[in-house]
């Protein structure tokens, strides 16, 4: 079912035939800009409330604006559906997420409107003002305009962007879009600020005031006028240049405004072009705008509802025909819970995560001992290494590609001081959907290189939970990483009893011969299915699940390579510097020769798809186990079976 | 020779002492304090300026508060000398930053007194404000103190933790040191609003003309008076709430105060001590403050100078007696300059370190193409993606342990993207007194796992000319990492032609037998030496110089596992999924079985020390090579030689 536009909308195949219309037309646009993401996503899932919540601002822009000539760099990227379909999208939108379709974020291989690829938060500032500095060096008339919500403006690196924007002369417009809201609501001081100022409670009431009074006082006679004059200047320099914090920080600041008044944002985005270097405008809109369910709902719901009924707002849930097993964030979330009962030197810590970590179970039920620190990964971990230092045991989740941002922290504020902090890394291997931005493929190679660190993978829900158990106990100055993937684990009865693993010790899945397969993680279920098919052709290879990556299991790896002499590793991880490259690295350190097939992510950035395509795109599914497996022994493929 | 510190100084062996003098004795404590600096860094070399500027702050704060059960934080930490000194550590000072001696920066192995180890910039506020929520949850009644200068402010992570402390009710001050000083004059905008409200051209002046006017209006009777009292509240509320950056964060702002008047200081901490909640004091210091020819001179220069004629200020110069190699840095600095001449598309970008990088040179050469971005690594490389976007070819160089904290961008905003970006990555490798937060140790672990990249590492001056005259010619979307070590190179004659170099190619540095040495770097210089004495009791292994850690020269490798059953691989960098990895990998992909000896940087922190000395220690300098050598072909090290 292709999903009709509206009848401007079904002509607008680029921002051109946009600007053909009159002004007046606009609203309509939007209107039927935002039936059409209505319609898509309910039909086909993805981002929701985040585009809805920029239609006006989209059309605005480029209504305005000479794109792609004028670079247009969405911070985050998941508010862009607009943009896109705009931009020559429309008609293959509805590929939007899925394998080999549109990717869910601006993307430079996808067009020449997506200005910088996005994805993770915070980054537009810095990337538009390149973008800037390069064009006025070259002598090239553009503008240039980063689209960043509040949420994504408690990034240290917006800030870090903001510091260096305000010294340059270049011509570079932020626009902040203030929903209140990060995927979950928006936290912190910044927030707590721009509420102040939207809400006029300080800052607008208090120049107006000011103003009023200043010409009143200028009725009382002269002696009055001269302090008027005197003062007014230093003054207005106050309020209109130091009382803001981005005029503290040089930047021309112009709001708040209605994002949603398409007339309006259209003339101030026009006075805006011709008014010369780095400024704000602060536009305040509502995710979900224009969609009752979502504007009155939950947000965080209607951030990514998935598909549903857009007449009744329902969601529609999968109704599973058997018990299903839970997703490896709630085992964590619920698990933190159960150990934090007992153990009241836990913490939980989330960037801007609580509802995608489940964090927000803690947060429910310990508010005191639960933080939600807003998109401020660098924080979370040096704020979790202060813990600490206090004798807590902080447990900091945070998505693996997001931990990506907290590399130096992990180094240099937790393990070069030995402190015991525990990272649950969510995420872990393909995010699925969210595409090559947000797949977490990186953490084995770039934590297991740090000394003082210890890093697992549980298989199942019972490995989350004795790895959690394991992980609070007390130990001798290391860090923790844990890592498990994005969805559903493999048990329904997962509240088992919790049991202290040894650091450092794997385990046999079973007993076999000719070739052993070592997998870790989650990912050594698809050894356990390509076991069952070979079994079927008289190959029993043996299984292990390692589960650490870092230390380890020496024992077990000795016993591993007295015994066999081809090896498979398997890993939802780069290949290169991985799991594999540490079992080489033993190997090496102990002289063992043998044939080792490494699988996992090759090293290439993997496009969007299910977990499932991607695995077996990059040939470590359970087909390409079987299938490596054959080719190790020997064997033929039965003609029954095949893999790419 | 030991520095003898002054009558009052000599008895303070902890904070204790100090607290037991009149508050009248706290400048001959100050005097005496910058004197036994001045004393013992003009003789043993060290960090300079910082300390000096905040020895009145220092005296305060540990006269005030009661350290170690209040917990003091120093950011960065170079300026941590007086709080050395006074915590117990006066009497072995004289071994600050020499192998096994004291470090240059706080230390928590070191002393209860070092809350927070540190190094790395703008830590300090989100670990204090951890250990001030841990101590509330605790119900510890403890004082948390974080000293953080204008320079470290501007790093995002800064950022981060004021969001989040000024919607915490947590016991927090922070004091901004503020000099306008990184290691070199600070820069952005932040700077320049510090500076407008410490000269109170804007803030202060309009706070008191506003109490005036509204006074002097109060005159004019009831209708004037209605006004004043109506509108008192909320200007109030502007002025002393919202008008300043800090207070915009909820942060409660105390300042300017001079932090050189330390009668004044004790007196306003001790103030500050009974106010709630997370607020901050603004301090303006001068850097060397005290030592007439660093706080009248170069402060970049007596940020450390080395070791120094007190009297004179002039500051020892080694004679060398025979023509020396280039620093690395300056042979980058002056390369840089050279291709930029003709390179229309290369731009220049450094995080705060425009003297430590001699990015400097191109600064001054090309203003318009060099830029100084600060404390912001993440921002530096960010934006540099952005230059790459239109066309341009960055050079942003950065300190190897400094670009951990830009990892995600250089995976997300540059490779992802294929965006031709260039990172020089000064101080690879071990960076000597300044110790393992410093050591660049993981970089080739950490840039080799991402796609898109290359990391290539420079034998001599000559390889680095001909690696970043490779780097700035066109090609395909990847991202070119060039890591080079601190200090000099080997080739007084360092101008030499620049040659295009083939990506992934190495080169072989000698024939030989039985044993092939595979090097990465300037290192592999330590490889010519082994050879040298090798050659004098008949050993002659081969040498390759690899010059590419990615990608690696298959042709060669396969050259050289077809000749040789021994192998080992030196680097400079983490043996745990470094370059010796990636040998093998490449051995495992391509079914080569050798015995492959590892060396380079064990998994652990390693401590400061001469670059040589950490090199014996980790067992990869020449001497270790060759017993290494010696040992794989089963021969005796010779008598007069030894290695431990």
């Amino acid at each position: 079912m292709l999903i009709q536009p509206g009848p401007l909308l079904s002509k607008i195949d680029s921002p051109a035939d946009l600007k053909e219309l009159d002004q007046a037309q606009l609203v309509e646009v939007c209107d039927e800009l935002r039936q059409f993401i209505v319609d898509n996503v309910s039909v086909y899932g993805g981002h929701f409330g985040a585009s809805l919540g920029v239609v006006e601002l989209t059309v605005a822009l480029h209504y305005i604006f000479d794109t792609p000539k004028d670079q247009l760099v969405w911070d985050v990227g998941h508010q862009a559906y607009g943009h896109k379909i705009l931009t020559g999208r429309r008609d293959n939108f509805h590929t939007n997420r899925i394998y080999k379709g549109l990717s869910g974020f601006p993307k430079r291989k996808e067009s020449n409107y997506d200005t910088f690829g996005v994805g993770h938060s915070s980054t537009s500032i810095s990337a538009a003002l390149g973008m800037a500095i390069a064009n006025q060096y070259k002598k090239d008339d553009r503008q240039h305009i980063a689209v960043i919500g509040d949420g994504a403006m408690t990034g240290g690196l917006a800030f870090e962007g903001m510091n260096h924007a305000g010294v340059s002369n270049s011509n570079l417009l932020i626009i902040l879009n203030d929903n209140c809201m990060s995927i979950d609501p928006n936290v912190g001081a910044l927030k707590d600020y721009l509420t102040d100022v939207t809400t006029s409670h300080t800052y607008n009431r208090v120049k107006d005031d000011v103003w009023k009074l200043l010409s009143k006082f200028s009725k009382f006679g002269k002696s009055a006028q001269e302090v008027v004059s005197k003062v007014e200047n230093s003054i207005k320099s106050l309020l209109l240049k130091q009382s803001n914090l981005f005029e503290s920080l040089n930047l021309r600041y112009f709001g708040p405004v209605d994002g949603h008044d398409v007339h309006h944002l259209t003339n101030v985005l026009n006075d805006l072009k011709d008014i010369p270097g780095p400024k704000i405008l602060h536009c305040v809109t509502v995710k979900g705008k224009g969609y009752k369910p979502a504007e009155e709902g939950n947000a965080t719901k209607w951030h990514a509802p998935g598909k549903f009924d857009k007449v009744t707002g329902e969601v529609f849930k999968k109704v599973p025909d058997a018990p299903q097993a839970p997703k490896y964030q709630d085992v964590f979330g619920h698990t933190l819970v159960e150990l934090a009962e007992k153990n009241k030197k836990i913490m939980g810590i989330t960037p801007a995560m609580p509802s995608g970590s489940s964090m927000n179970i803690m947060m429910k039920a310990m508010p005191d001992r639960a933080f939600d620190v807003g998109i401020a990964e660098q924080h979370a971990v040096t704020f979790s290494a202060g813990l600490a230092t206090q004798g807590l045991m902080p447990f900091c989740n945070i998505y693996s590609t997001f931990m990506q941002r907290a590399f130096d922290q992990v180094v240099h504020d937790v393990c070069t001081q030995n402190l015991t902090v525990n990272f649950c890394l969510d995420r872990a291997g393909f995010a699925g959907a969210d595409g090559p931005t947000h797949h977490g493929a990186y953490d084995i190679a770039y934590m297991r290189c740090i000394p003082n660190m210890i890093v697992a993978a549980p298989m199942n829900e019972a490995e989350l939970r004795n790895l959690m158990y394991t992980a609070q106990l007390p130990r001798d100055g290391q860090a923790f990483t844990i890592r498990y993937p994005r969805g559903q684990g493999v048990m329904p009865d997962w509240r088992t009893d919790m049991q202290k693993v040894a650091i450092g010790t794997g385990r046999k899945i079973s007993d076999g011969e000719d070739v052993a397969i070592l997998t870790i993680g989650h990912i050594g279920n698809y050894a356990i299915d390509a076991k069952a098919k070979l079994a079927e052709e008289g190959l029993v290879p043996a299984h292990y699940d390692m589960r650490f990556v870092k230390p380890l299991d020496e024992e077990l790896l000795h016993d591993i390579f007295r015994n066999f002499k081809k090896v498979v590793t398997v890993e939802d991880g780069c290949i290169m510097g991985g799991f594999g490259s540490a079992v080489l690295e033993f190997m090496a350190e102990n002289g063992y020769g043998a044939q080792v097939v490494r699988l996992g992510i090759p090293d290439d950035f993997i496009e969007h798809g299910t977990q499932e395509q991607l695995h077996a795109e990059c040939g470590f599914d359970a087909e390409h186990i079987a299938l490596k497996v054959r080719e190790m022994v020997g064997a033929k493929t039965p003609s029954s079976t095949s893999a790419n």
